[in-house]
């Protein structure tokens, strides 16, 4: 297409992950005229599925579905992706001081005051999020306090065992890909009312249900939403530049231009920040941008000819404080065959490996594995690893990190729409911020705000549909 | 020109600021071909001076020379432009919970031990800053330690003076824009090592001279530098995208296509993590650029027929616990007419003001300089204001703000080549950092290293110099 074309459209969708694709499918099913631009040349964002033949699969990316995560549940059921239980069942491995032992429950014997410690830890954390304005933690009574001060600093002042404190430490914050950075007590609150699936179970008083999984990977729920979608995705549409007015607002490719009466921005923060927009944003958005850096995580997965931990009565799990990989799951298909175990590389590990070469990482990695599971863990049939913050379209992940004091500055400017321009994303979301579940709701969000708007305004003609000009 | 026309050189500039010149001055007068691309349509980054008629300016941006900056004073000498010293004579008016009063040095009478507790305090910075290696404060023997804290606790646990505490933190936290955020130990020794005029004058023994100024506005240097430069440089060139392999590099602007063996990009880390690279750039450099986000400080000027102030024996400095405006100065040109008050609105208060009315943030800073200045302060003849946080292309200012963590994590990307790729700006500078003389010692240091790297290759043919391909 020369640079004089323009494609031109109801809405603008900036990201074909869980979130962009969710909004459009709404748009469409509305009525609305939608193109995605994806600026990769595959639909899925931080979901991410390699298929290793034989139905075999693993997911560098968001995998898990909690109990309480209703959205991401009907839409895999909508679209035919069935889900299974997450294999969990058997002894975790515990590495402590270059000591190994193995056990059931949150820790090995003899650590009764730590797991009461962590039990009542959460249970004040719950209450305190219970605080929190649902969708604007920063209005909180207390939310200049809270959001002075680290979670780190919080619990350290609450909890006399250290093993409780990095326990619950690492359960908030840890899933956010860690530091550096000071992780602030009102984004862990914020966190834990939006819902956190390990604070969830701590506190619970019944059986809740296991995780659960999709059979035949995560990134099938985009791909099937980007099939129904059809030619409205256009994929290896990196934006460069989005120019908007009041009313409307264009997207500029290094092809392409595209036209439309609103955009939704789907990036993480720190990504959507890396748009020029013309004219340029207020600062308490832009500023946003500037201070949500990504998390940082290398996701590993080794494939054996069977769940050979299993046979001792291993889930597969760690808990581990020493070597590059100190946590690590059961990863294997719903058949059990092949066995595979995941890894995760995080926080200072993922910054220096990531430097390293492929066999360094596979070399630590398999040491480490061989410490938790034994010999046979050194001699897996294939290894697989996706470095999560040298991806070239997500430059991180879990998600957005929140440090101190930024949900109070710039938090509101996390949704507030800019003229044309809506913003969504897991990182957008209070319910579970961070998961699948909240990129789906985000969407499911922004669609409505866009179709207020829309409704309130003329539909296109027939006529401006057709037009093409600069 | 068609986007298949490619001007080629041999090095790039990305950015045309007293970093970008300084350097593009030195590799042309070492024989090398230049283009300085830069996204306004002005140069001078953040020095910005306006010009309001009679040889009256105010600076925006960046304005002030220590002592000690001698690159900067020699490239004022060799542009001839000239220096004067700031006003700074007379009482300081110090407004603290509601009362206002004058004094002469640090503190109002009766804060003896706050003024000895800040001495003290600034002395055992410079003196734990001495055992940063130069250059390399990641690579200290407690980085990881001082990195983990940040200045306010170190201060804290050492000072028994709020007032003295405050003043620390506000000498050395404070200039570069405030929070939100924690501002590492680590950055602050950084900082003391590589040039802090407050923290130096504190443990001074002997008279050290006055700050100084440029007649004419510090907005010279660059517009003389370009002016000598000439069509080397080109303006509005937004650069998006840059393509690299080992030996070459292409910017890419909306209009035009530019080639060469190495590119030098001087913008703040932030702003350069904006452009997009391909292929991608290592995680770490990305990292880095999602975790050092702009100060952010709107600077507000008022104009008087005369430094009537100064009548009542004030130096035109403030000190004070409430309000927008918190810290002032005298900013009146050489011949001390009109009067000029310059103020600083910092942190909460610039993030609140920014999104309101120029007239409402008009209204609070000269209710602002009405309490301190009495009412003649509230009938200024012109108010003039920069937002740089709003400011499309510098997003903030002064400069990078360094968190916790960011130094022994990131720090070595700051100016680590990547292929052609280098990297400039004060952010990057072990000598004053974040001040004009560490842009300027950036240039002098990318200039260095470029060169060494084409010196060891072989030049541009003239038949590369004139060929246009795509």
């Amino acid at each position: 297409m020369a640079r004089t074309d323009v494609d031109r459209a109801d809405v603008l969708i900036i990201g074909a992950g869980l979130a962009g694709l969710t909004a459009a499918r709404a748009l469409v099913a509305a009525g609305f005229d939608v193109r995605i631009l994806e600026a990769q040349n595959r639909v899925g964002g931080r979901t991410f599925t390699a298929h290793l033949g034989g139905g075999t699969f693993v997911d560098h990316g968001g995998q898990w579905v909690s109990p309480g995560q209703h959205r991401v549940a009907s839409l895999a059921e909508q679209l035919g992706v069935s889900l299974f239980p997450s294999w969990d069942s058997g002894l975790t491995v515990s590495w402590k001081q270059g000591q190994r032992s193995t056990y059931a429950g949150m820790f090995p014997p003899g650590h009764a005051d730590a797991e009461a410690q962590v039990r009542a830890g959460a249970r004040a954390l719950v209450d305190l999020a219970q605080t929190l304005p649902e969708g604007r933690p920063w209005d909180a009574p207390d939310a200049a306090a809270f959001d002075a001060q680290t979670l780190q600093q919080w619990l350290a002042t609450r909890l006399s065992s250290p093993l409780a404190e990095a326990t619950l430490l690492r359960s908030l914050q840890g899933v956010f890909g860690g530091g550096p950075g000071d992780f602030s007590l009102l984004s862990a609150l914020a966190i834990v009312r939006s819902g956190a699936h390990e604070i969830t179970r701590l506190v619970a008083t019944e059986e809740i249900g296991p995780e659960r999984r999709f059979v035949g990977g995560a990134q099938q729920l985009c791909e099937r939403m980007a099939s129904e979608l059809g030619d409205r995705l256009v994929l290896d549409a990196f934006v460069t530049t989005l120019d908007w007015t009041a009313t409307e607002v264009s997207a500029i490719t290094l092809q392409h231009r595209f036209r439309a009466r609103r955009a939704v921005v789907t990036l993480a923060p720190t990504l959507a920040g890396r748009i020029r927009y013309r004219p340029s944003l207020p600062a308490a958005r832009d500023h946003l941008t500037q201070r949500t850096p990504m998390g940082w995580v290398i996701k590993v997965h080794c494939l054996y000819p069977r769940r050979f931990w299993a046979e001792d009565g291993l889930s597969g799990k760690v808990s581990s404080d020493a070597g590059a990989m100190r946590a690590t799951a059961d990863n294997s298909p719903p058949g059990g065959t092949p066995g595979i175990l995941v890894g995760f590389i995080e926080g200072e590990a993922a910054r220096t490996l990531s430097a390293a070469s492929r066999d360094d990482r596979r070399r630590a990695v398999l040491a480490d594995l061989g410490r938790y599971f034994g010999p046979e863990a050194t001699r897996p049939e294939a290894y697989l690893e996706h470095s999560w913050g040298d991806d070239a379209f997500a430059r991180g992940a879990y998600g957005g990190f929140w440090m101190t004091g930024l949900w109070t500055a710039y938090g509101h400017a996390l949704t507030t729409p800019i003229g044309p321009l809506h913003w969504a994303g897991t990182e957008t979301s209070p319910e579970w911020n961070g998961k699948l579940e909240g990129a789906i709701a985000s969407g499911v969000r922004v669609a409505e705000a866009v179709l207020a708007e829309l409704r309130g305004a003329p539909a296109l003609t027939a006529r401006e549909r057709s037009q093409s000009s600069r």
